[in-house]
């Protein structure tokens, strides 16, 4: 048994943080805001706020950004708001995102062998 | 002490999954082409692969789209794609998910107090 | 010969602003900046911002939006933005954009015929 | 009187395109998916196609893919499709494409004075 294969009992856990989230949209009524379109929309234009912080740097420029601390706070915050919205909006869709991992990554392994996709970014593209 | 403050000792756990990725990629020698550059991308292709399923649902029908037989497959895979993607990101940028988010929810919970944010599109909006 | 099907002899015409886009980025020494991929990042960024225009409001309210006194100028703003970042990324690609939406149209053309795609999202969804 | 300035009678003309798209989508009776919020959902959807193409190139590499037989044809579908979003949408907000693009690039211009932007990322990264 292997977590690559998919087969591992847990790979996530939101748990706390779903609860969190439905409190933080219920305390406001913010519920009837948080339809699925909605939030996809709100998950789309955080992960554009995401690219804003790394569209003109170089490759190499972008792996130090969450350690240079003139972005330091902004990489961290914008992952966070991604994450957030992915979160909620997975529990207003009822999907089990550990299960979702699991199902997702054990495809993966049977679309890309090992051996076939070593080091091949054009397999790989065909994701 | 309470969540929607973000004081709580941990939301979210993603640390087996992450490992998984690390894995994964390690095994394909595809950890050159996972630069936080390119990562972000890939992040913002799978979410315009999650958009392109709620686009012309009506925001009723876009509450029904992961219970759905047609449908439900192909929104828990791309909520995965997302979130696989999301944590691989900021496993190379060394970003602590966790400690993130309490952080963003804790601002949050400042900038939208409940009292005066409730029910308040307006407000959400500033997000 | 029908515009539908992507025989007229010009859909659009964006050469003074490409022009004025080189002519912008030339002075200002940032061709250096205006790689493809760099250039489809910030794209995809300015239509985050859209995107964020949209997310809360309803289908109807959202026909209101360039015509409301407090949205009207962002979304007249946003769209610019994505529409000169795509027309910059056309020109560094050395793509004609006239060219290239007569054939996407022909092609659609093709793909929905008329008494087939009438009235039919669940076609349409398949773009 | 300079281009770069805004003060150009005429950037750009989209009429002809903009009303073949409105004669495709009457003849298809696709007008009532049409909102500016599923059009702005399916333009984001399209970037999301067009990142793809780029996520795993180098930015030198991304240079070529206009141009390279495997993925030429490939850009220019998916530049032609962002740009017939967004060109549908401006047509349902009643938005002057033209006259939006001359405000934003004189904004552009004040914003960022050629002596003070000149080969900044940084100052290029506040927009």
């Amino acid at each position: 048994m292997s977590t690559s294969d998919g087969d591992a009992a847990c790979l996530l856990d939101v748990t706390a943080l779903q609860a969190a989230l439905a409190r933080f949209a219920a305390e406001r009524d913010w519920e009837r805001f948080h339809s699925p379109k909605n939030l996809a929309m709100a998950l789309a234009a955080e992960v554009g706020e995401l690219l804003e912080l790394f569209q003109w740097q170089t490759e190499a420029a972008s792996s130090e950004l969450a350690r240079t601390p003139g972005s330091a706070r902004a990489v961290r915050d914008e992952l966070a708001d991604v994450l957030l919205y992915l979160v909620r909006l997975a529990d207003v869709l009822g999907v089990d995102l550990d299960e979702a991992c699991r199902t997702k990554i054990a495809a993966n392994a049977r679309k890309y062998p090992v051996e076939r996709a070593r080091g091949r970014a054009d397999k790989y593209d065909a994701i």
